[in-house]
């Protein structure tokens, strides 16, 4: 990974803001510039040094990942050092409103000089680390890559394990052993297998629901790799579906084939929701499509940019987005279908391949 | 779970700090007070009614789960409408500054009328909601002595299965699998495999390093149940083992029974961390525990009350916390001992019965 040419991206952006340095306390963020991925961390970034400030926990982990940044194990308090160090280094830094807890903020205040406290910490005006991670570089890129590859490696394992009769939480089981098995480092979040009924809550954790003998199976899931996350959904039906079941499974995948054909270089956020929106507007189902139709994907499992109504940013080569519409019929049915898809040079290349056609278990 | 009685004991603490009104965000907290699971809402409690406020997402999973608070699913944004609701029943309402990121206060007091935006949220001076949590109920011991018990069971099932040339992860996955099998919901954190020379890495998560032919393998894991989490850890030696690593491992395990059998109403936390530490001490080995003997755990992993020297806070029944001395030798190896244990009316009640025994594999 190339450390060194983050920091130095992140630099231009300092002085574009005239900050003389920032302080960088969200984890994914740190792990962005500088590689480390304990979990207590501050890392300081000045026009022309950078210090990574742990603890006794992190000792040979810091040493073994770091780059870019000389690294301080406190003997006390991370935030003392790390706050001691800053002062004496900058006259003022700024801090991420968006990730940064008002108590936080007064620890760090506190942990200042007297006469730095009151005007030290100013709030960055845009999310700085946020708007390099944004744009995915070709590193990112093939981790990420794999990361979704082995996602749809998982779709293909599981599919011939469900049967009727089987809790939600005994497909998630196979699921994440799979995951394991194949070398994930973890799942991207609380893995959702929702069958039935259930299937109509957008969110619904595997829980000890069986798989009905007949009904809808959406699973939506991701493995974490070298840090990356991946992130995708099918929905299976298990038994005879109804025909209102095929319209609406018909028209959800309309309506996310039409979502990642509109994705492309200059596309606006809005207009990719109103493409996958559309579709279902006209099969008369939009009013059961109750959430954007996705978002950003990478160290973290939402990011930057998101896909709705009004949102007037415009797609650039280098994003990974998902593209997730569904519909969610109360006391009824849900269907989603969501793939990883990164912005290219002339539009879009789908990270996860596997199959979205209807499947009848 | 009594509900209604932990909104009581809530408004019990309003009255005490003036307060007309909390604003509350923090999931486990929102969980603990009305019993919602969802990821976003916003609970306001005033001294006379309870509301929660979330999205289309969760309209019938709130339905099923809320209890003693008011259900308003958003049309469109959540903040805005539980704002507009809150401006009309308070004048000010208090938010809590651990759990409340700088820009969510400022996009909180966006969303109220013009103006009220300046005075209406005011940081509580405590955490009232944690305060409560501290305390678990009868209800809460009986979950978290299950989740504990399921994960005594899975170190059982695993212990079997580690073998040299087995990665870390393939450990993890395993483990992890077990704990699907048994019904758990996930894991409470990321589960830690650390063999041979990385068990000297507190916080090693599991690695695509392969279990080595001699050496120590720490495993420190939980599982979620019913949304209580577990959190033990034991280390096992495969292998022959040094008399260094033996005497280490006594000494971490009578440190660990020390810290177990200082834990009952009254006594400090520094205290208890000073019951485990001194037997490090004695042993010549203080300068290798880099970290506090334990936390309070329940909804969260890391809650209050927290094990350090300087911490005079006192324990009181029905707090549940964990008890974990390690020692983390640099370049060689590390050990740690966790067990959970309850705090009783007249002393302590262990809830992860595995043995601790010295184990070669």
């Amino acid at each position: 990974m190339n450390y060194a040419g983050r920091i130095r991206k992140l630099r231009r952006a300092l002085q574009k803001h005239q900050l003389e340095a920032l302080w960088i306390t969200h984890l994914p963020d740190v792990r962005y510039l500088c590689g480390f991925s304990g979990s207590s961390a501050v890392l300081i970034v000045t026009r022309r040094k950078a210090a990574l400030f742990t603890d006794g926990r992190y000792t040979l982990q810091a040493r073994q990942e770091v780059q870019g940044a000389t690294v301080h194990i406190a003997a006390k308090s991370t935030v003392k050092e790390a706050a001691a160090w800053a002062a004496e280094e900058a006259e003022f830094a700024g801090f991420d409103p968006a990730n940064t807890r008002v108590a936080e903020l007064e620890s760090y205040r506190e942990a200042l000089p007297r006469r730095q406290r009151a005007k030290f910490f100013r709030p960055i005006p845009e999310p700085l680390v946020m708007n390099l991670r944004l744009i995915k570089d070709e590193d990112e890129i093939l981790l990420m890559q794999e990361a979704a590859l082995m996602g749809c490696k998982l779709f293909d394992l599981i599919v011939p394990h469900i049967r009727p009769g089987m809790t939600e939480i005994e497909v998630a089981a196979d699921l994440e052993f799979f995951a394991r098995s194949l070398g994930a480092e973890g799942m991207s979040f609380d893995t959702i297998v929702a069958s039935g009924v259930r299937s109509s809550m957008p969110h619904g954790r595997a829980s000890l629901a069986k798989i009905p003998r007949k009904g809808f199976v959406t699973l939506d899931f991701g493995v974490i790799l070298n840090g990356y996350l991946s992130d995708m959904t099918r929905t299976v039906h298990v038994g005879r579906a109804t025909k209102e079941e095929q319209f609406a499974y018909d028209a959800v995948l309309a309506a996310q084939e039409a979502g990642v054909a509109a994705v492309k270089p200059g596309a606006t956020m809005a207009s990719v929701d109103e493409a996958a929106r559309s579709v279902l507007r006209e099969a008369g189902l939009a009013e059961y499509f109750t959430h954007g139709t996705g978002h950003g994907v990478g160290l973290e499992i939402h990011e930057q940019p998101r896909f709705a109504a009004g949102q007037e940013a415009k797609l650039k080569p280098g994003m990974v987005v998902t593209i997730e519409p569904g519909v969610y019929l109360p006391e009824k049915f849900g269907i989603r279908i969501e793939d990883m898809v990164v912005v290219t040079e002339t539009g879009a290349a789908v990270l996860t391949p596997a199959t979205k056609a209807w499947m009848e278990l």
